[in-house]
């Protein structure tokens, strides 16, 4: 062997190690944390972060692995924002309504009472201006905001005794989060938001005399139908979306390709949890009557929904005028919901009244 | 240099390019083919095969490249299926209702007359049987089928006529595809399945008499109100499902990692594809009253939804005792439908109502 052949040999190494460095950085494995609202192996809920999880692994061969803290872990249902905002976590599962403490206009990114249906609220948001107005929103607080998956309409909620005017609203303890809770505070209620983990025992200890959690997706596991047999149905949650909450930073760090494979990630679980709770419903519903015999299916008489939807329509009022963004997004939300709900009635409405 | 520092320079690069033949070999760029039923830039459902190859190609960083075939190239709308089946394509975008004359069972995942809502049939696809009798059925002839996106509730179609009893159908002829169309050929009517692109001439010139083709979100631009001007709400395709077709082969052929970004692409593809044409319904509804005030709406006469739902239950028990693996389909759908309607009901219909 003489020098010559040495040299491109060396020159060979030189060049192979450099392709190596390249194959390698593409290669690099992204360690992301996520914390949820939820306890853990909490149902739909809990199955939508997994499920977005395992989509992200799956599709980047390895490259994303997301650690799922749950209630349990991180200690904080409520706490969700903050932890994501600061950076303690990358990234966050939880539901916009729950910050209207901190932030006001989050609430308009869940669900609305008496607003949209879930379909018309996902054409909202993706081909609409729901998408451009929630990102213009949590972009001041550095974050991004995606869909996390829709409950479908939501069940009134639990109560221990039967509703027959609106003096019984006045001082009912509930549960009730989002703009619904301020809605019956208008008419006397006492509204809170408590995490899932303690509402059965909230309910048990008279801390509330009536709860809303979500439907018989998630509703009959938690026992409420012991205590409060008196089951309404839903005008205040037509279409609950959760969010994924994004650090900006730690979604600025990401190439190009693993930030499309978490956006269609989180997209496909938030659709999927959508059908996945429409299974689930329909399936504790078909099961309750005969197992839960005790439960007492209702519907709030006219007077009580006329009175709650005036009421719903003058803290709106107020809400708009206190803040430019909050008046933008109603407008933007009342004038898709006029269009899509002309549709709905022609369609899925009048279909189903053939 | 001695000869051992050679032999070990020899080692270094045999291993390097192993390993660089390992990363390349990660970077290998699969291209698929993909034909499908429409022509060229067909809204919606085109746009739906664009997202799909958008999503994929960028999830994969370039690594899957799908090159898509109109009608206007391959010149065989209706012949996806050998296509796809004989590996002349990798892949196709069309309904699985259309190949009803070669396989009577593949009609029952589009939708079926009288059948179930959207968001009732995706429960049923992937909480419910739905998925694994599709793959049972397409299995045979070495295809899997995927959900391809959902039109929604479709319109019942453009008439020439308006229907005021039984007797106005028969002898109507009417391009109608899938089991509605044997539907009204029990009441009389001359169904007939015509592709997208040659619609208004075959109503132009009375080669038929009345056509349904989707809803407000693809009808308005064909022009049919100009010469059908009654537009009746549907009855017959509730959740028309559209399909993508893979050949098992081309799929086998993929590593696992591009399997999932292609199945996750695929189904957020189709998920998406059912609100766009939400929102694009709801967007045409609304301008359709004023742009096109000649256009009459209206609903069909309830003897003749009685008639129709009878010859349809009549149908359905004849293909029943035609095909066990029909009457399999047949039980698991309407067993699913029960149990799913009445969530239906009691949650977005009573919504809807208050």
């Amino acid at each position: 062997m003489n020098f010559l052949s040495i040299k491109k040999l060396f020159i060979s190494v030189i060049c192979t190690l450099l392709l190596m460095n390249q194959a390698m950085a593409a290669d690099k494995v992204y360690r992301l944390t996520l914390a949820e609202s939820w306890p853990t192996n909490f149902p739909v809920f809990g199955d939508t972060t997994k499920n977005m999880a395992k989509m992200a692994e799956t599709m980047s061969n390895g490259r994303l692995k997301i650690t799922i803290d749950s209630k349990n872990k991180h200690k904080a249902a409520l706490g969700i924002f903050d932890m994501v905002r600061s950076g303690q976590y990358d990234m966050g599962h939880s539901a916009s309504y729950y910050w209207k403490g901190k932030v006001p206009e989050t609430l308009y990114f869940t669900t609305m009472p008496f607003g949209m249906t879930t379909p018309e609220q996902y054409a909202w948001f993706y081909f609409g201006d729901g998408m451009a107005l929630m990102e213009k929103l949590y972009d001041k607080y550095d974050m991004l905001s995606f869909p996390g998956g829709n409950t479908g309409n939501q069940m009134g909620g639990w109560f221990k005794k039967e509703i027959n005017s609106i003096d019984d609203l006045k001082g009912l303890k509930m549960r009730i989060p989002g703009f619904a809770g301020e809605v019956l505070a208008k008419l006397g209620a006492k509204p809170t938001n408590i995490p899932a983990g303690e509402l059965y025992t909230a309910l048990e200890r008279n801390t509330i005399d009536a709860l809303e959690w979500v439907g018989p997706s998630l509703d009959l596991r938690m026992g409420f139908h012991k205590i409060a047999p008196y089951y309404y149905t839903g005008w205040h949650e037509p279409a609950t979306e959760l969010q994924f909450l994004f650090n900006k930073k730690s979604w600025a760090k990401l190439p190009a390709d693993l930030q499309e494979i978490l956006r269609v990630a989180m997209r496909t679980a938030a659709y999927d949890m959508y059908i996945q709770s429409y299974h689930t419903s329909a399936e504790n519903w078909a099961t309750m009557a005969s197992e839960y015999p005790n439960i007492k299916v209702k519907t709030f008489p006219q007077s009580v929904i006329d009175a709650l939807k005036k009421a719903n329509q003058e803290l709106l009022a107020v809400e708009a005028e206190n803040s430019p963004i909050a008046k933008e997004i109603q407008d933007s939300q009342s004038a898709y919901m006029k269009k899509a709900r002309v549709w709905t009635e022609i369609s899925d409405k009048a279909y189903l009244s053939n």
